[in-house]
């Protein structure tokens, strides 16, 4: 904790990765650790907490000045889960106004100019910049994963439900998905574990299991939105999956995948115009123009339309299940570069939509570097309810990925 | 609302409906609607709400003394989308702790000896006392609607997710419904119209359409759990449903249904001692001993016993909808029986549990008297998004069932 309070104070005013941080409580809650008999394998770990997820103990703000100096009167169920096994909750950082897309404070800590990714900015920011070694985020869209692949970290998006989200600000009931960033696969399964009930998985006993991999390809239906950095990174992904072993193949997704995109846009939308109920009826002055936008684009839609984009979901739900039986996991991008230049966007969400429509684990890692210098990461997706098998591919392939 | 105040003054005394209600506040918001242009489809009509709903102007305890005076920064969606629509929120009507068994202070209007049923007992018990028109709901198990059979009004579970949850305390994010409580069908249809935003359907051109009706009478894997009365009920109420031109056969519930009861109970404990894990580590002490003893079994439930449990969920999902190709509805008992003497429990699920773990729509609606002469209900229940189907049946039904 010392150490972690020492790299906050040296770059927090160029990072802004905290919504809040009390250097004395997190140290107090520290030493507390220390004369206690230990409580659980998290026993004295810092550990961040996005600032759409409440804490009894300390302000949370949903990004939103409506809630400035809004003190829940519970833990959220991650952080209480965390805490019981012996976890330090550092502080809150830095979410984007209600998870959505008008940016927080928060800079890429690899270059101020750029945005960290959002809607978990400072959770990837915070530990990218070693100022904490994990920390808990959302996906809704691709809040987790575009973040930690803009930050170089190792971000993870459990199947739908893994992760309980009770005292989670909501945005979308059936996308909204408690993840994590760390800074490596294993500390995300040791987290998991804990949180989730599962037992803590030795991944390369599963990896060993496994191989050899079967491995998709998957250029995705919005490839020509992926710049010629990524594109080069997917090949030569490609190529060294292959030479470490496993059966790598091409893989186009049929219709009706392409639609996907738009139906996680429709519902996305159909459940924010009624999750933000309150705050767009009591205080659409303090609303984002970003955000007012959307919402007015939201009750638009109609529950017809919503209906549509959850069986289209559920279709191609089903449609994964039946492709995954020849494929352990998928290789995609993460995001469509590097984190773009300048902070009034967090970057496009397009390589991850779909993957949170349908439910399924995804895992980013480390892959490369774009042309800034920014790091890229790839992303491994698998089917619902494997998630420790695309945790584990995760960890076997950093081994031979890492940049 | 003067005449629901009068009614509550009158009354409550006995029935003990309301966590926290203030006339005051109630009449102010009913004047200040009278002066207002008309906000929308509820405009002006007294609505409760379960103290398991967040309100920003309203103390939410979620029936657990940890909660005393707990004053929520927002509305809950379903609170601020009936504002919105210009519904004045009468106050908050009793839970039981966290929408669990320990029962409140509410006592069943029809015999104050007798239990009103739970979770949502205060709102049962005030729209059958005629103190409020409607009221909010939740049911994890069997909370909207065997509370409203016991109270001998109509009680609605939407089909999963149609209700948005936000605000809304979580026990069980894969089963937790809101739900409606009114005294007849076409209230409950408007107040959803507004809350889902699907438009106002007159549910008497759907069951013209619908008609001849294909209904299922479904004794259930747990028919000698129901006492001689609700036996009798169904039998006559099976045969009244022919008489009036339905096409109406049994139904036998196949393999591995009777198991769907043990398994909602497993995803039930499983969730819930992770939802209340800021409850159980921090306010052990306050909790009451029914709950202790079962989050203490819930600890116990593993990973594994609760992905099975959501197996065989999925399984009985996808052969409920091959079965209602055969049917359009089925009519199941609504409760074992009447209302039990004695306010030391809120009375058995079990014939709710299968209903909501199978994420479809159930109506309840009064149709007979037990050997004490408290009401008895019947169930309707039918397919995933069928909400519209299963009402109009109902309200079709309530006419000649009427007792």
């Amino acid at each position: 904790m010392a150490s972690c309070l020492a790299r906050v104070d040296k770059r927090e005013d160029a990072v802004r990765a905290w919504a809040y941080i009390d250097a004395d409580l997190a140290m107090a809650a520290a030493r507390a650790c220390d004369r206690e008999t230990r409580r659980g394998p998290l026993h004295g770990i810092p550990i961040g907490v996005k600032d759409i997820v409440d804490t009894s103990d300390m302000p949370t703000t949903y990004g939103s000045p409506i809630y400035n100096g809004n003190q829940p009167a519970a833990d959220a169920a991650c952080v209480a889960l965390a805490r019981e096994a012996g976890a330090v909750i550092m502080g809150k950082t830095v979410s984007t106004e209600f998870a959505t897309r008008h940016p927080g404070k928060t800079r890429n800590p690899h270059n101020a100019a750029h945005t960290p990714g959002g809607s978990s900015s400072g959770s990837a920011a915070a530990v990218a910049d070693h100022m904490v070694p994990a920390a808990f985020g959302t996906q809704t869209t691709g809040s987790v994963i575009r973040p930690s692949a803009y930050c170089g970290i190792v971000g993870y998006k459990p199947t739908f439900g893994k992760i309980n989200r009770t005292g989670v600000k909501p945005l979308s009931d059936t996308m909204d998905t408690v993840g994590l960033h760390a800074r490596s696969v294993p500390d995300i399964a040791l987290i998991l574990s804990v949180i989730s009930g599962q037992s803590f998985p030795d991944l390369k006993v599963v990896a060993e299991e496994m191989r050899p991999w079967r491995i998709g390809i998957c250029r995705t239906p919005y490839w020509d939105r992926a710049d010629a950095a990524t594109h080069a990174l997917l090949d030569q992904v490609a190529d060294r999956l292959g030479r470490a072993g496993s059966k790598v193949r091409e893989v186009v997704l049929p219709e009706p995948f392409p639609d996907a995109f738009h139906a996680q846009d429709v519902i996305n939308e159909f459940d924010t115009w009624r999750a933000l109920a309150f705050e767009r009826t009591r205080h659409p002055e303090k609303l984002s123009t970003t955000l007012s936008e959307r919402l007015a684009r939201a009750g638009r839609r109609s529950a017809a339309e919503y209906t549509a984009a959850h069986n289209l979901a559920t279709k191609c739900r089903g449609l994964a299940d039946e492709m995954y039986s020849e494929w352990d996991v998928l290789v995609v991008p993460a995001a469509p570069g590097e984190a773009p230049n300048g902070l009034g966007s967090t970057g496009d969400p397009i390589f991850n939509q779909l993957w949170t429509l349908l439910h399924g684990p995804a895992v980013t890692i480390p892959a490369g570097h774009g042309p800034s210098g920014l790091p890229l990461g790839i992303q491994l997706v698998g089917p619902r309810g494997h998630d420790l098998r695309v945790l584990a591919c995760a960890n076997w392939a950093a081994d031979f990925l890492a940049c």
